[in-house]
């Protein structure tokens, strides 16, 4: 057992193989911060206790597991958080329509209530078995009951989790040889924060990526564009990131990466008018190169034997093909503005009516196959798209459909085309266990009610994102879509649309407290957004909760879904208040709610001094945030906000500052600010009482 | 390229696996058989243009496949039946919620509307793409046509059926080496008889298999089995197999293989009185043997390192194991007269809610890993249980939940817990293109509606059951089930009843010709149930059909689906004549029907000669049908029948006749016997007009 970095230990067997994310990996340890942590010295299994086997199917690991661990993680998941006595494989695809562990991103790695992660180091589709089967023999001496004859399914096969200490198995086909890594906690979210140092520490988004995304029709010609982003500055309607569908390219399914002329004449003209009124601009695209793009010529050495949709698929863990890549998207789009992608499809799908993408036997010329390349094609596309922003040393957020194992330092926010409402939720309560972001974001609604629940999501969410490719007008004047298309607005749309703007203001409010969290992600690995049961990892009630999740420090989001007019929150040990009111909650216990239509439950922890920045329609390059500190109970610790430019990467030179805010026993104000960051992004004006 | 046998070649790559379908196989491929059919003598393709590489991850096959090709097979699929431009895994899984390939009883087999089959022998789950990617540059010089900008996901996606001529791309993985077969048309149909053939051709059931099966309440006691049995007699309800579902063992999940005494007092006498009604005896059981098993330990060493259900999974591929198994079903239930048993469990579950079952990576004594067994488990286990019936010398048809390649030879018939009635249908289309049987069972009903039409599908197919495990009472009594278990039946249940009664009797009208179809697929290897392509493939208006098939020579069944008031039926080129009325249709051609509750929409080919049996109770060992001729047009073929004892072996050693009905010009009946049965199965006592 070799010790990697602070806390961190590689078990290595026979000779593991050339393309896993380790050997893969463009970013660096975070060494500097993992040695900041305390660590025992004594990784959390000796070797003994793992065992490990080549057979002809591949590599079989075996891990311990005790009776009372419950296991998290295998990135984003959206059927199940707990997956104790469950079988996950690692195999990216969008649309997983059960609980298998098929992901938009799945990630190789799982942490344990016990407070330790296990990262299995392959691209390979790897089958995780945790506490699923015990060894032959281990029931011959159990205490025989005699059951109930089963009449139903679920009496008959129950679940088949072992009971008393089983063991996690882990099958790695087509290996040969296989890195284990372990990651010491003493706890969760220790564990979870080693792992995402080791893969290079969060991102740090620009500050604007924190703002409201709007996503337009997917038809849309210029002049549609125009009179959109006209329309949400008339109605005051907080936008930052103004994203184009397929509809902006000469070809898609399969790329140009060329813009379209007849739907959008003198397209460089539009963008500046854009960019003067002070909106971001994303760009959809997905890999897949066709013909007449200019790229193709120049990509085909360096592409698999097999094409999608007619088109390439560049092997991009070849340098001279990701050069060429982010070449043209430097030359065509960065250097002209654009700020961020949309890498859609880079997931591949075998669960919808029209599976598709490149075989897992196709060959690349790395010498990758189709396999390895499906589970890394999220990271080496993030890692290519990432390139040209690295280059003009401007922050990107973008949008992915496809990430995997160590992609925490990546500016790229997962999506997907499912859309049940809880699902997306569960997301968020899922993406901080293996590194990733998710959006729940919303594209269309079933009702008004529909579409502010599910705006509510977004806004407490890693990106709010209303992604409307399908229909032409926004969803407040019409949720449907017929309707929309046809340009006939609900009669009450001013109603719901100011409902949404309020919902977005409060997005934008939580800038400020956002952007600390996200801070707090790149510096020490702790992700802006949590399951309960990362915090509380003691505290059993929170291992099952898939509907309520931690955003930053101090705040627990428990949303709702239409048609619910009530719901029961669990809010683990200590007091809470209330967001809205203040009122206060003694936590060990759930309360039932029913805030109405336009509020969702949400709660701080007693003595938070909680930074609310006054609602902008946007966040200019020069935006200073005027900050509203609310206190939350009699006495608050003081509120630590993290300070830098919001756009560039001087951060990574030390350039940003930490604003400490605390009340004084005077009740002044008082604000230390460390660090060497000159500018000044908050104005703390004023402080309020909670609620 | 090795020719095998009359018709079939094989050709090797490298050092196949020495656990693959043929290695494992116990039956012997029907020679003879196949020698009596025509052949050209040159394979379906030159082995230059089947291409085969190894790579880490495996072994990968390319096949041509022309622009104008279909192809069907790859087992039981129960979502699609033409596969052209899809992707299918072979992967056993009960429950399959996509159209990925995972089946009950997935095969790696397909068949071309070109007139020829492919067979990759291999227990691994493979992957074959069937035309979904070109190769690389494929595209560079197709017409670009500019498309409208997609709003819709399907206009986007589309399907990735790739166009003009393409291939298969199969996916070996793990294996160093493989065996390709392949099968000589010159139809589908002919092609699917050499794999039939080769598998060691089709079962021959007894012939009470073919009445009606009924299985009791899984927590029936003695009494309440007593009580169904007479109650189905007294009514005149035809049945033949009655079933025992879990309740019958001391321990179920994992299993005891023992009588529960307590549920059971003095068994055998109860078996004694069932059989004395002429009923056939079936018992449930899986394959996990509880340490409660008197086989428990000697079963130990030869079972694999994982336990499912707190069981031993037992390795039937080690000829002790196997004799274990079968000498304990020998002693304690063939020789006592138990008919036959329900192999549950033995698909593997990853699809729903409470997966379960052995790891891929699971170790078997004889050198087999738990992929290979997941995808053997069926067919080595209807060997086992196959047996002990063959050492008695009597015939069985049970039923089995999984099965895989070269399966046609046992008389296993497959069975879901899918319950979806357009599904069931279609595992009804696809079975016949894969040596399968399959039965849409009937196990609850939404409505009298429902339960009435899920049973005309089950009369006409090949194991006409109603699983009834759920239900103390008859669901013709009462289709809700928290009715049913309270004994509150429905105040029209006779009037339901009536109605079941008179689809029962046609089943048993149906004996004769449904075991001459049998025969057939015995001697020809000729699936007793095609989809309509298997015998019109050069019509292309039958290559989707999935909701219509080809019941032996001359009958076309569409079933209804509750809810539906009509339907569309299209009627390959010919005449054809109703079932029930006799009209005449001239096909190539679609009608629309609406023949209300009672009937389904049946046809029979003009000219044909259709012997139907007087409906009896039951097929008892001494059972004689009495027929009547049922003459479709104006001038009709002969018809022929296949008679032997209906329940030994004899018939392996040509003791069974071809009878031959047919009406001479003075309207005479003449019957020419050919044969060395001495017995008389069939009394054909008169003639009638269609309808």
């Amino acid at each position: 057992m070799e010790r990697i970095a602070n806390g961190i230990w590689r078990l290595r067997f026979g000779q593991p193989e050339t393309h896993t994310p380790v050997q893969l990996r463009e970013t660096e340890i975070k060494m500097e911060q993992l040695n900041k942590l305390e660590c025992t010295g004594t990784p959390p299994f000796a070797s003994h206790e793992i065992e490990i086997k080549e057979a002809a199917r591949g590599i079989h690991i075996e891990l311990p597991l005790t009776a009372e661990e419950h296991i998290y993680g295998f990135g984003l998941q959206l059927h199940r958080v707990d997956h104790t006595g469950r079988k996950k494989i690692i195999r990216v695809n969008s649309d997983p329509v059960a609980d298998t562990g098929d992901s938009h991103a799945p990630v190789p790695f799982y942490v344990s209530t016990a407070g330790y992660g296990v990262y299995v180091d392959t691209s390979r589709y790897a089958t995780f078995y945790c506490g699923t089967n015990l060894r032959k023999g281990d029931s011959e001496h159990k205490k025989q009951e005699q059951k109930a004859v089963g009449t139903s399914e679920i009496e008959l096969y129950g679940y088949q989790t072992s009971e008393g200490n089983r063991t996690v198995v882990v099958d790695v086909p087509s290996a040969r040889g296989i890195d284990v890594y372990l990651f010491e906690g003493p706890d969760m979210a220790t564990a979870v924060g080693r792992y995402n140092l080791f893969s290079g520490g969060g991102c740090l988004p620009p500050a604007w990526g924190l703002g409201m995304w709007y996503r337009a029709y997917s038809a849309a010609k210029k002049e549609d564009v125009m009179r959109l982003a006209n329309t949400f500055r008339q109605d005051n309607m907080p936008v930052d990131v103004f994203g184009f569908e397929p509809g902006w390219q000469t070809k898609a399914y399969s790329c140009s990466f060329v813009w379209d002329e007849s739907r959008f004449p003198e397209h460089e003209a539009m963008l500046e008018e854009l960019y003067g009124m002070n909106y971001r601009v994303n760009l959809w695209e997905h890999l897949f190169v066709h013909p007449t793009s200019p790229m193709y010529q120049d990509l085909k050495p360096h592409s698999g034997n097999y094409e999608v949709w007619e088109g390439l698929v560049p092997d991009l863990s070849i340098p001279e093909a990701r050069r060429i890549f982010a070449e043209h998207h430097s030359k065509e789009f960065v250097t002209k503005g654009i700020a961020g992608f949309k890498l859609d499809e880079c997931d591949s799908s075998d669960f919808v009516h029209s599976n598709w993408s490149f075989p897992d036997v196709t060959e690349f010329p790395s010498g990758m196959d189709g396999e390895q390349m499906h589970n890394q094609l999220g990271t080496l596309y993030q890692a290519a798209i990432q390139a040209p922003f690295e280059h003009a040393g401007k922050r990107t957020l973008s949008q992915v459909r496809a990430s995997g194992a160590l992609a925490s330092p990546y500016p790229f926010v997962l999506y997907s085309d499912l859309y049940n409402h809880q699902v997306f939720i569960r997301g968020v309560v899922n993406c901080g266990f293996s590194g990733l972001l998710w959006s729940p974001e919303v594209r269309q609604a079933e009702s008004p009610e529909d579409l502010i629940r599910r705006i509510q999501t977004a806004v407490f969410s890693p990106m709010a994102l209303l992604n409307c490719w399908r229909i032409p007008n926004p969803p407040w004047m019409q949720v449907d879509r017929d309707k929309n298309v046809r340009g006939e607005f609900m009669d009450n749309y001013k109603e719901t649309r100011d409902i949404c703007r309020s919902l977005f203001e409060i997005r934008m409010a939580l800038i400020p407290y956002l952007y600390t969290a996200y801070a707090r992600y790149y510096l020490e690995g702790r992700p802006p957004f949590r399951a309960l049961v990362m915090d509380y990892p003691d505290d059993s009630n929170t291992y099952a909760i898939d509907d309520a999740y931690m955003m930053g420090e101090s705040i627990l989001v428990a949303p709702i879904i239409s048609g619910m007019t009530e719901r029961s929150v669990y809010l683990p040990k200590g007091t809470w208040r209330c967001f809205w009111t203040g009122v206060s909650y003694e936590g060990g216990q759930a309360y039932t709610f029913s805030p109405g239509l336009e509020r969702i439950p949400v709660f701080v922890k007693e003595g938070t001094l909680l930074p609310l920045a006054k609602p902008q329609q946007c966040v200019a390059d020069d935006t200073a945030f005027d900050l509203t500190l609310h206190q939350y109970g009699d006495e608050a610790r003081a509120c630590m906000l993290y300070e830098d430019d919001g756009q560039t990467f001087e951060y990574r030179k030390g350039q940003f500052n930490w604003v400490k805010v605390s009340i004084a026993p005077d009740g002044n104000i008082a604000i230390d600010r460390t660090g060497t960051y000159e500018g000044r992004r908050y104005n703390i004006i004023v402080t309020a009482e909670s609620g």
